[in-house]
């Protein structure tokens, strides 16, 4: 996660420093330095998820949205009742943040089964060569010919007592016991759906469980895992729905991948930039942050789709 | 899970009734009539769990036990303040029960990720033969080999302002993601060590969470999956110590397999046997289940070995 830059000394021997975040700020910092003589000002992870998630659910609308049965709605943000919400931010691991207001927020749990753990087995499993062909196998793919459901158990039966339906996972990948089955005899699309459904799954739960426990009425689920794939959305959003009987509901936001990058961007504020003003508009380019930039729009409130991105402008008074 | 018989009828036409729960006892049940001519009366696993539970943890001493860092502790139980509790069982798929009396539980939670999960997976990344080999591979793995540990993310430092140190797990199976390595380059050990490792600490993790959202002091680990495996028992300790924060801790059972089956050999009770008393004694022998038997032994208050076992002995007045 890397964000704008600054230029320090005089021409001729100008020192490059590149705000970034993430481990990839500390284990990247000597190959920066060395390749390109860059060096990375180190911003805290957690601070630049939290500034980058109440940049985004303040500046844009629409930003938050729910996502049921392949249906998406957007959400109204009022600013005055965004917080305490939880934020669960999903990349290798997942990092589960009580948000109370601005800079005020508490990592309250976390997982270690999360994005990593989906493209690492999936890699293990299917020989996939990237993160979007494993995500592009689980469309196509039937959990169910490898999970173990409720049903399988049950010959077929609900177990209507306890409020399991036939259809319920009761174990995932449970039925690769029983199946006189190798590896190689599974498609992978099968292994890649039962994956995606048994790491989104988990999040949701654990994340509800969490929420609960803090009161806290609005979950928003980021992070690079989920991609805007809608599978993904539609397992984590059924989860909570699920755990919660319908109480809670999971929502995500259309910049997912970026908090990191623009709280990181963000924090040039505290080096200096003390009136900073930070405006947003909506425009058909990739996420770019400028320093210095001159323009300012309002925000537009047509419905997005994940192509569009926000390009922040920053102005030094 | 089945236990105990009955016989019913003219010695002519016998009618063998054998009491049975969980799902086999659904499942097989056609299975039994058909070859071997016995009836399977179906008990509700949820009522033979909770009752075997709460027998175990009445009758037998020592039963439960804490288990940290190689050491097992036994607890003793006061009778009149073992409930409310909570029950994970962890079979191919999980069960989370409250129990509140005698016959008064909920199935509170649970999860898909479990002995199935377990099994399943490693099956298909290690081409072990059974579950038993698999257990015993994760006795000489390493997963750091194969988990992305904060310290990979942080190069080699802690996350301290989070409370998480350099060999802390980040992404279970994420450091398959960078290595440039296929399946059959990783030591089927590791790979079993990391799976045993993910999936114990994500049950320990959803039972604490479920634990405190009920405000139960005790959670009591039970099921196939566990086997009196130190490193499961050490993990799902551990994780139930890190997220509690010291708290609350994990107690296992010494008969933590068998749970339905003296559950529903104790349903019986409900079938006619209005008086029936149930004595209990340890033994030298395997788990066994008699009826009608003539024999009462005081429990014995010796450590037990896990190879040891309870002998039922049930009265008819």
């Amino acid at each position: 996660m890397i964000s704008g830059s600054e230029q320090h000394g005089a021409s001729g021997s100008a020192k490059c420093v590149i705000k970034a975040t993430g481990g990839g700020a500390f284990k990247y910092a000597d190959l920066f330095k060395e390749k390109l003589g860059i060096s990375l000002d180190k911003a805290d992870e957690m601070d630049c998820l939290v500034a980058g998630a109440n940049f985004l659910l303040k500046a844009v609308h629409p930003e938050a949205f729910t996502y049921m049965g392949g249906q998406k709605e957007f959400v109204k943000i009022d600013h005055d009742d965004l917080y305490p919400y939880l934020l669960v931010n999903i990349g290798s691991g997942v990092s589960m943040i009580k948000v109370d207001g601005p800079g005020k927020f508490e990592r309250v749990s976390g997982t270690n089964v999360g994005g990593g753990t989906f493209w690492g087995l999936g890699k293990l499993l299917t020989k996939c060569k990237n993160f979007d062909e494993l995500l592009e196998l689980s469309h196509r793919g039937n959990n169910r010919v490898i999970d173990m459901l409720v049903g399988d158990i049950y010959g077929g039966m609900d177990y209507t007592k306890i409020g399991l339906v036939s259809t319920a996972i009761a174990s995932s990948f449970g039925k690769a016991i029983s199946d006189n089955k190798e590896l190689e005899d599974y498609k992978p699309e099968d292994i890649s759906r039962s994956l995606l459904r048994m790491i989104s799954n988990n999040v949701g739960q654990i994340s509800y469980l969490n929420a609960l426990r803090f009161g806290l009425k609005r979950i928003f689920f980021a992070g690079f895992f989920i991609r805007g794939h809608a599978y993904t959305m539609d397992t984590i959003a059924v989860a909570v729905h699920f755990w919660s009987k319908g109480e809670a509901k999971a929502m995500f936001l259309k910049h997912e991948g970026f908090l990191g990058a623009l709280g990181s961007f963000m924090s040039y504020e505290k080096h200096g930039f003390e009136d900073l003003k930070v405006h947003q508009s909506v425009q058909q380019y990739p996420v770019g942050a400028s320093l210095g930039g001159d323009t300012s729009h309002d925000p537009p409130n047509e419905d997005l789709n994940e192509n569009q991105s926000i390009d922040c402008s920053v102005y030094l008074s």
